[in-house]
């Protein structure tokens, strides 16, 4: 049957046996025609990464087509290979879970969402599940090599500098504005400003260039170690993360959040910087020297921050404690 | 907190970064710590398999305990990499989604059960991830090695016979037993019966063991080729799912289907037979020389048809087809 005479097919109507049939030309040597699916030759340590997306947590129809929920759910995914110090993606198996009235075309938008992100950061469709459910759910599992710099959020030391790979908040004001949210009457958004943040919550990139500029520009005599994560639950939270795996606590530059030229001003603005979420940056923890190269070929990167000595906490550069809590606007299992 | 203290504790009232950490104690070296888990030292072929499992779809609480799910969510998925050739399990993720009023009791049983599964069949909980939904959704992802038998769906060649490795109907006699089903009034059912299904249903095996004696007992004149795949959608799913990626016809042998001795007679019981589901055996096509082998020493595997040239059907010996759809207990995406 031609695809385009059945873009209102649900899935009820077309059952499970041609729901995996149409998706096949999605996957390569997949787990569709077989139990498992193979990756052959790995001669590499490998990295995986597994993410769920969960509609009206993650998601909504509201804000996002299903191509963008697609891009979205594989380059957030990558975005955490990433900030391991992925060399390459290899492999990504897919779990879809979608009520039965959900139509085929819903479903295929989504999967091409996923396919055109993999055409640009690589790596292969080779499997998964589909099952029926009350609501839709997305869980990813992305596979991939390790690259020279093992990034681990335990590598921080005292005397390291933070960097960020980019600004910060702009999805989070992608969601207020594509909610049309009140908060935003109060603040002049420049359409530039506009653009990017809703870019940025539909179609987010992941953080690949960034990882491989930081491996280019590492000097010489500096070894291979540096700590890092990625911001996608919060800015604060990445570096909370690093400070408690690593046993430290870190310095924020107060007058140097990392935000878009034309941020506005206030408490609301520094909250979603610092902790609005889905931002897919790197944030890493290294030294001065090798910070300092990054950030000359990165003009969007940013030094915030310094790590000490110390219990793992954030604090301003006044000695006043950062409570990610008064920041806090994510979190999975509370009700926003 | 001394874990009794803490039995009828919500997800919502402990949080995340607490659920996070106290699933540490599960998990080896893993993705809590990081954004990624890593797998060392890969030197063989892999095999992959990612399973969906959603409450009211794949289980109930009304007839499994959570130590219960958890343990046929990782059954269920190395019964999958078994039926490829498995050589040893690596890695598994899981993705957990709960309701925020789940109590923490019932997810720390669910990962005991999970973990008491890799304790038998080997893997390390490497990481995953968590999130809050309205329904209760495991998704799991394993890897394994794999072994020098290269199990596919597609290597079956007519005259092959097909094995399978146990009796079927079990699982799905034990959920109707669960259920108190008013089909069992109207035959007996032994007590030995009743437990095996039961004990079937709630708490499966793996083929694991079964999937070793057949390597083992391969006759050394006879190449490395079989079909397999597993009976969790049913025996003649499975059948069929070998037929078409094999493009051949199976015929099954009516007086000889894969029963356990006080298996009662019927239409209905043939139905659980034949479409049940969930029975985790392997169906093998191979040559006769090594199923008579392989049957020598699996007292419970049966030879239950034979493989012929033809276009992908299943037939009883009389040449009648068998419609699966008449057989059909388990669909996806059908409501029973």
């Amino acid at each position: 049957m031609p695809e385009s005479s059945g873009s209102s097919e649900t899935l009820l109507e077309i059952g499970e046996r041609e729901i995996l049939n149409r998706l096949k030309k999605y996957m390569d040597d997949g787990q569709i025609d077989n139990d498992t699916a193979l990756i052959k030759n790995c001669k590499k340590d490998l990295i995986i990464n597994t993410d769920l997306m969960v509609e009206k947590v993650h998601f909504s129809s509201r804000t996002m087509t299903p191509e963008d929920i697609g891009w979205k759910a594989i380059t957030s995914n990558f975005s955490d290979l990433a900030s391991s110090g992925l060399d390459k993606v290899l492999s990504v198996t897919i779990g879809l879970i979608a009520p039965p009235s959900t139509s085929w075309s819903w479903v295929n938008r989504l999967y091409k969402g996923m396919t055109n992100a993999l055409e640009v950061y690589g790596g292969k469709l080779i499997g998964g599940d589909i099952s029926k459910g009350n609501e839709k759910v997305i869980s990813i599992t992305a596979i991939g090599s390790q690259g020279p710099l093992d990034l681990h959020r335990s590598h921080a030391i005292p005397g390291d500098c933070l960097v960020t790979s980019g600004p910060h908040g702009l999805s989070r004001l992608g969601l207020a504005l594509l909610l049309e949210d009140k908060v935003l009457e109060t603040k002049h958004v420049s359409d530039e400003l506009k653009a990017i943040a809703i870019e940025s919550h539909q179609h987010p990139s992941a953080p690949i260039k960034a990882l491989k500029s930081l491996i280019n520009c590492k000097p010489t005599k500096i070894p291979w170690r540096a700590a890092g994560t990625d911001s996608s639950d919060g800015l604060l939270e990445a570096i909370k993360s690093i400070c408690i795996s690593s046993n430290c606590k870190a310095i924020i530059r107060t007058n140097n959040l990392p935000t878009h030229k034309d941020w506005p001003k206030g408490n609301h603005w520094d909250k979603w910087c610092l902790n609005g979420g889905e931002d897919y940056e790197l944030v890493i923890s290294l030294p001065l020297e090798w910070a300092n190269e990054w950030i000359k070929i990165m003009p969007l990167s940013k030094i915030i921050g310094d790590v000490k000595q110390g219990s793992p906490e954030i604090l301003w550069e006044n000695g006043k404690e950062i409570d990610s809590k008064n920041y806090l606007d994510f979190e999975h299992f509370q009700n926003k």
